[in-house]
């Protein structure tokens, strides 16, 4: 059982539901025919900003306004969907944004989260950035974090919540990354689903949760790992999200091929834009599916669809199409990573 | 004015509406911005099979049955969406298909086809595939034409009825391939909102409908075209969809450059998968909106996703996201050739 209180993820749907899309559960008659089971998916890709984190930033912007703290100004370090869903949620509350970013970050991303209105600062290293946003909160300004905070937290559980209001599945998959997504697919579970076991895929090459989940303490990558997972690539979790994830039914560890195989296979099937770390969390459902002996429904939350053109061009320099899932090796194996 | 019954179309809409899927229409608030338009698009992507072919042959197969017609066996000759629309509709209606191909033809075409229960005969030519579809016919299987047929036109049709229940726009954009979708469009426009100019697109290296549109005959192709939109490489239309093409308020001809702009940046802004042949739409109603003085209100049809791995790595070559739609130079010119 959980001790926060799960109403809050009820709160905060209520909160954002005027600005947020409800999106659509999809399903593939062919991928369940393959795989004989039932699979939801949970298509954040047409989510505003195009991933699940418009949820969190707008319910953290619209809480704050409510409890008459409402910022003048909003910042944050993120070059990537968090950034642009910082962007949007202020815009849409009339709140100036500014995003730090080092100046390696890639132009793509930039301009993403300025066609939203926020003002791009870029500084030289990272540091200077995560620098330059802790000097400008100290005098003032919101300084919003993409995963260690119970607002963001609440906010991103909604996406389950919305699932769970129109399926009941026997397990839920999401990817790990800080674990704001899964911490508030916990609470979303627990509120309404209570006793479903809800499980994360990690890339192998990006473990730190994983391996903090096996070990019962946090651990930290040295480095920004090198899965295509971009959206996953932290490097570790906080203790605010851990205690939510040590209270997950278990990880999977995929490997890259595993990732680029459902990237493909999901796109071709379901028709919309995936992002490779949505994969992530099919490929952690394959894994488990392979095992049971019973018919389930499972529900898989597809975090976003927001891809560089270079990602595209990694994603598609091999076909993975020739080998239908659910044939021997296709899934549930562990193979080696690949990159 | 046009000739035939254009309830036909309706028609087909009743007839068909419990097999097929009432497609979403999007919208992308950025990309009218950038424009300055308002533009709807008509998501076939999310057809049964993946695009809009399914509505035809689901069409015509219904018709025959209500007709008395019921067909033992179907046979068509296509590597393309009308196999696997064929395919899909056989086995919704218990009638076996067989599809004729050259064994030249792309195996990830020929497992789309047999995964909705066809039976694929491989050739050495297209020819021989045509000999031997017809050789069939003669003796008593029903040859599904994938646009030389009014019951597939009005069934095509039934994409832009069900978006004109929803939105009056003061111009229509399809693409053309055999002219399927456009003649049936056409019917739809002047069922539902009479007067309301219907434009095609067509790659400048496939222009045979864009040449005879201008000649007033039907010109062919010598070879199959080389552009990357693989849903309209035909070689001529026919004289029934010259009929309804000779209608049309205009063709545009579209470069590779802005098939590949528009895949890109409509995939990006959309999230959902799209062929570049549904480019070729967007393409021509940008070329189109850059000359207009009021705002518009356009309806784009996509007419689908089905995109194999090897086009996905073509379209991903060389990012196209850099450069903003509606700033100089992005569209509205017609710029050579690149293939």
């Amino acid at each position: 059982m959980l001790s926060p209180e799960t109403e809050t993820v009820t709160q905060a749907r209520a909160r954002i539901g005027q600005y947020i899309r409800r999106t659509p559960l999809l399903r593939s008659a062919l991928l369940e025919s393959w795989l004989g089971h039932e699979i939801w998916f949970k298509a954040e890709c047409f989510q505003r900003i195009g991933a699940f984190k418009a949820r969190g930033a707008m319910n953290a912007v619209v809480a704050l306004e409510e409890r008459g703290e409402r910022p003048a100004e909003i910042v944050t370090v993120s070059s990537g969907n968090h950034a642009q869903a910082v962007a949007w949620a202020g815009r849409e509350r009339g709140i100036p944004v500014t995003v730090f970013l080092p100046a390696s970050s890639s132009p793509i991303k930039r301009q993403a989260a300025e066609s939203y209105g926020a003002r791009i600062v870029l500084t030289k290293t990272r540091q200077d950035a995560e620098a330059a946003a802790n000097e400008r909160a100290s005098r003032g300004a919101y300084l919003l974090h993409p995963y260690d905070d119970d607002l963001v937290i609440a906010g991103q559980g909604t996406a389950c919540l919305e699932a769970l209001q129109e399926v009941r599945p026997t397990a839920v998959f999401a990817p790990c990354g800080g674990g704001g997504l899964l911490s508030g697919t916990r609470l979303a579970v627990e509120r309404l689903a209570p006793g479903t076991p809800v499980f994360a895929g990690e890339p192998a090459l990006a473990d730190d949760a994983a391996r903090s989940y096996r070990s019962g303490a946090i651990v930290s990558l040295a480095d920004t790992p090198l899965t295509i997972a971009d959206g996953v690539r932290t490097l570790a979790v906080s203790e605010r999200t851990f205690a939510y994830l040590k209270t997950l039914a278990g990880f999977f560890e995929v490997s890259e091929e595993d990732i680029l195989y459902w990237t493909q296979w999901l796109t071709h099937l379901l028709k919309c834009v995936l992002e490779p770390t949505s994969a992530v969390a099919m490929a952690a459902a394959a894994q488990w599916l392979a095992g049971q002996r019973s018919k389930q429904r499972v529900l898989v939350i597809l975090s976003g669809g927001n891809i560089a053109p270079e990602t595209q061009r990694e994603i598609w320099a091999t076909s993975r199409l020739d080998r239908l899932p659910g044939t021997p090796s296709a899934t549930g194996t562990r193979s080696p990573p690949v990159r």
